[in-house]
């Protein structure tokens, strides 16, 4: 069976955790591709969205929105595109997926976040799945950085909104 | 605004509705470039997941449960590609989006439904989103008639699930 990757995250990737609850942790993506994509994964080993309990599809609810919200006011994020393909797991003679969601913001207007700026060419279009990497190292340790520090902000909005 | 194409469906695409609940509605998609791709549609007209109720999120899980057996039980698909863009509502000046997502099965293998047959020539890959239509229309209607004989045993046992 191949080796789990989001089971055993590398110290490169694990290093872009932004938030985790109980069932999920959300990373910046190492490939910047679209400016602030996001993958959410599943906190426990399990291979189809058809097998996620109850409660960890309601809690992917609360992260759909705190993700668009976050991505909306902080980057001006227009609006976004979830996948969940897992295509990857099946290159292996005996595929071992594990469920996990890609968020791309998409942008209608240029962005600027500090010297980051990206201008979304594909806007309105499917997203390109073989457009490259738009920061470098450094800029994008600052977006996380920046995101991290934000991030608490909507989670805990959600929270009070609920206990409202 | 955009006119919504998904409140005012065609009447072409009404015809390859499958299954609906209080929520959502399940079409055969009229493009069928990866056989038995489906669209699951928002009932409500609503422009993102963030604002989805609790209801229409746990409705969507079981949509995802009983439409992922159908296809692996019906058409042997060997995994699932489930994405929710929203690209299209943005082409318009004023966007006027709708919440609904595809669900592309994917195959490890060649698969033969009567005289249909159809090979993932990208599976294991990220879905080829310019691959033609691969079924006519007499193919992709008895395949529809085919899937809509089949769809309620699928809901109905994940109710029987429920009750148990």
């Amino acid at each position: 069976m191949g080796v789990c990757e989001l089971c055993n995250i590398s110290d490169a990737d694990r290093k872009l955790l932004l938030y985790e609850n109980a069932y999920w942790s959300i990373y910046l993506a190492n490939k910047q591709d679209y400016v602030g994509r996001c993958i959410i994964v599943l906190k426990r080993h399990c291979g189809s969205l058809s097998e996620l309990t109850v409660n960890e599809w309601c809690s992917f609810k609360d992260i759909t929105s705190s993700v668009e919200n976050m991505l909306k006011n902080e980057l001006s994020a227009t609006m976004f595109n979830w996948s969940c393909l897992m295509n990857d797991a099946y290159k292996s003679i005996i595929p071992n997926p594990h469920v996990h969601f890609h968020v791309r913001p998409r942008y209608a207007a240029s962005v600027s976040i500090g010297d980051i700026s990206f201008i979304d060419t594909d806007f309105a279009h499917h997203y390109n799945n073989k457009s490259e990497n738009k920061l470098n190292e450094e800029q994008k340790n600052k977006l996380f950085c920046y995101l991290k520090q934000k991030i608490d902000i909507y989670f805990n909005e959600k929270q009070a909104n609920i206990l409202r």
